[in-house]
């Protein structure tokens, strides 16, 4: 027993003077590289043949690790939108609704803004429901020219009126720069489209302005990228951000897009925003609308998104997937019993 | 006044006279036909010169809904699968867990089984939480013939044994036809893979046998095809089939698969089969498996099917995926909470 | 034999009197609808009681078309991008070449603009290789907000004095209305990126220039909405649209996006429209590069897109995908020996 | 001068006894190791404390680089596809058509065999275009039960006996394990279907036999995966595989699947086994198969597939996307030009 004490005793030894002859050299090394440019590299790949293959092992990760960390602290921006970043939840409130508390919240209305009685037989419906967040498109982003691209400020004018006369809060989508001038002052929430997710220069210029944004998701962003556009408007300052998961593109045609119920939570923890679920637009079919609106609470949501119209058939845009008032009821009445 | 009674008199008068003249014109037709293979048509393009518009569109959908009736008769063949075919839930009664009564149902164990010792501890884990159905892979599929395969037959005498011990049914994976006299006899519920989904001479052949089949959706199977292929299974007579949406592939990278929470409602609606989620493959990590169940039972899913390991890191497949005892004890806790 | 005759002769008596009959109807008809607001729809649920199968269905056929023909006449609009609107192909003529004309083109260039000299470098190469189309980036979409952004209208600079000096014209992306009046005068065509292909306000302002506009395929955009945004821009005037397909988004990771090398004579077919092929971004990697501008030029493409770098491993953005110039020249090389 | 000569001495003397030490060392540990089971890790911690930034990432470079080529040289199967394992192009002879030998070979005949006449009028019309190689389905694997299912062996035998009057070799699907004793004397090639790229049983059976197979890629196998399932079919000994690219799954509708043209010269550069192009079941659509089989072949594919049948309206399956006798004649000719 002896011999192992004082084997390991010899190899304490050596492995301290090797440790001091290791310190004396960093010092010289030190001072050719400071004083004269002399670089001198210590012959590891020599020294590698004194190690076994398990040291050789432990030795790489702790080595890997240290690189990485300092990559890491020199590359790595922590990102506003991380839980680095804000360990807690944002909450946005809006109208009295504190998005993002943990309580879900409902944002209704029509697809587009049609005429003020369209919008105001909606809102009356959804106040008697105790929803307080209208949406209504103004500016519609349509896939053919000659499809009715909404009413423009005419549109907005209808919704704040509505919204005001009701006590509600608008929500509407902005297409460009150029419409903020005009359209802000009638927007309480700006939503950012799917269609425009990665249009960057109206998120750097949201981004500038205090008003809560809600960003969709694109149409076949990843999660990463969907992050990083909320990035480019906390960047410039703006932290009111909500998500909005609305169904991604994939093969299937039973949906008119595939609703990722997964970013759900993969979002809530890697970032400190409110999520919402659209449902409308990830169904396109009002069939499944309320077992969808289910799992979206179920999963963690902070609130769900859908379109109601007061005739669906003769409506301008999505006259399949938006609920008539009566189905509405329904939706409501079903959600409210899981909720308690 | 009189004069509108008139014209419509009139006009009432040539319709009776028109039609009887038609009557007359197909008795003749008849005779014509049947008698002197002679076709008479009655030069319609020239009749439609003396309707109008509306009347012609009226017409036109008459005859064609006519036509698509006695095509359908024809061609369409109710499927075994559909609420057509059987208006009620079929539920599946398997080691007293009655899968398809409304109240949720598990389905867990390790993603293969390894050992006896391994599958043991993790059924006995189970016991405790209420699980029933044991699931472990005998047959793996594997993308590389160089990754582990499975034990085989006694993989499946592994699992016999342990479930027996704990009062629990067996549900594994049969890879193709010549598996299957070995195999049944071990077997209580028959799980046809992902990969399998199209091996028709497989579904077919467990068609002729009364076992129950866990159907896995195809990897990128649509709704319509998945539902097709429990069509091969219960046009052979068992009726005994399972649904089991298990994510389908997508662009996304964040999760292995993207679960299509909407297949769920969908299939429960145009099928009268239970329908199970498999949160792990769909989700391929755990963090998130906890809020997917609740998704998944939210949205009226039947049961949930999770991995579960005694020592995940170790394990010869799937290691990042399955869940740990204590990660499977939080995990039936949670979801305990809401299902009440 | 007389006996048919007879029979034919007596049915089409029937058939003249019947017709007879319904011409005097309309005429009645007519009169009660202008003159008395009275509706008088002909009984033809009996009528059909009085055809055969195969006489309903003709006439089913009949109606259905009449009523198609109605409904396309007065929904359809002749797509500007349509072969029915042009039945000759479309050249565009840039710096003397002529995009469309049936010969391959080529557009090359550095991915984003980082200095003088890096660009006319590139620029230099390209002029002996005989790429007249000099393609990059001043305003960078970038999916994070702290990546490179570009160098904004001093890459404008730079770009507009090396095509100069080198005789070639500038092809550079615009992300947004606000940036065209200071970017045109520096542009010869504008490309509109694959992040924009759905920025409505974008494609409409372009609409209303004279400028060659080079668009490419929204990142998971259908053939039959590439095709709308295109219609976007013609609808306000500007004839002058080359399309290019830059790969999809789907499952595979082989590559970055999978060129759908079908959409190219698809869109040769329905359009008359050139279409060229960004072989860069369909690959994101460099070994397939030459393999793929062959597969373009075979399929009936019209020119080929491809990104060059002096020093690709120090550019500031898409680093792995850009060819040095070493493999320019043999790219070149290599497809000159098949296009010949 | 000489101080930092001396300097640069007097670093080399520490760095030649610090090795010295260590060599010491090593020999202590060693013995310590295999004689006293004592491990003892140099402190490598401290050790790091002694290098900078600079040095700490070449070594940990150098180690890791180490690390990994251990890990490889252990886990690292060379694989049999590989251009690792062969360098050459492998080369199948099939009725003296040498597929993989840089030359273009085609592969036609019709979808589904339904009768002697259909199969002989289309394999007349080939060998007058001299294709010698005839496919057909005799097994039909069909999304529904209740489509055609092929006439088995009275399929195999119709196929055998007109490839036999036409100097031709036969290529048909098989679909399970349990047919191939049955089916294999009349098969000249064993096709692998895109819904059994995953049937690993069938795989390994036919690695047993020494038919050459064509392995389809699975509708959404990666290629990592395709080219492991070739594998299975190499690692049991047969080395006749040919890959075939048939298009994957996406959601462009325009198409029936979207073809791959990137995997073709991935799939060359990976693997020294021969590729062709179907180009009808990724088209699935006849207005482009001309122009797809003239891609395939500029990117280096070693063949084309294509379905031909007398009468495609009239065909049991598939009658969109099957070329008539005067199509192929047409796309023979047009292909012919272009392979010169």
């Amino acid at each position: 027993m002896s011999t192992v004490t004082d084997l390991r005793g010899t190899i304490q030894d050596l492995d301290r003077e090797i440790l001091n002859l290791m310190s004396q050299r960093q010092e010289l090394v030190q001072d050719a590289k400071e004083n004269h440019g002399l670089m001198m590299n210590f012959p590891f790949q020599q020294a590698i043949r004194y190690m076994d293959q398990q040291e050789v092992e432990m030795v790489a990760t702790l080595l890997q690790e240290r690189v990485q960390i300092r990559a890491k602290a020199k590359a790595k921006k922590v990102m506003y939108y991380s839980r680095e970043y804000q360990q807690e939840d944002t909450i946005i409130t809006i109208n009295g609704e504190r998005i993002g508390d943990g309580n879900p919240h409902f944002i209704m209305g029509p697809c587009a803004v049609e005429s003020y009685d369209q919008t105001s037989i909606v809102a009356e419906k959804m106040a008697q429901q105790g929803v307080r967040l209208l949406r209504g498109g103004a500016f519609k982003p349509r896939t053919s020219p000659y499809d009715f691209q909404g009413l423009g400020v005419e549109g907005l004018q209808i919704l704040s009126r509505v919204a005001r006369e009701q006590g509600m809060a608008v929500i509407t989508e902005i297409l460009s720069v150029d419409q903020l001038d005009e359209a802000l002052p009638y927007v309480d929430v700006v939503q950012i489209g799917s269609r425009n997710m990665h249009h960057f220069p109206l998120l750097k210029a949201l981004g500038k302005t205090n008003k809560p944004i809600l960003l969709k998701r694109g149409l076949s962003a990843t999660i990463e990228e969907f992050k990083l556009a909320a990035e480019y408007i906390l960047a410039e300052g703006n932290k009111n951000v909500i998500l909005c998961e609305r169904g991604i593109r994939t093969y299937e045609t039973a949906t008119r897009n595939t609703l990722d119920i997964s970013a759900v939570p993969i979002l809530k923890q890697e970032t400190h925003l409110p999520v919402i679920v659209d449902v409308t637009h990830s169904a396109g079919r009002k069939d499944i609308l309320t077992a969808m609106a289910k799992a979206a609470l179920a999963v963690g949501a902070d609130g769900v998104m859908a379109e109601v119209h007061p005739n669906p058939a003769k409506a301008l845009s999505d006259s399949k997937q938006q609920m008539n008032l009566y189905e509405f009821d329904c939706f409501m009445d079903a959600i409210r019993k899981v909720i308690r």
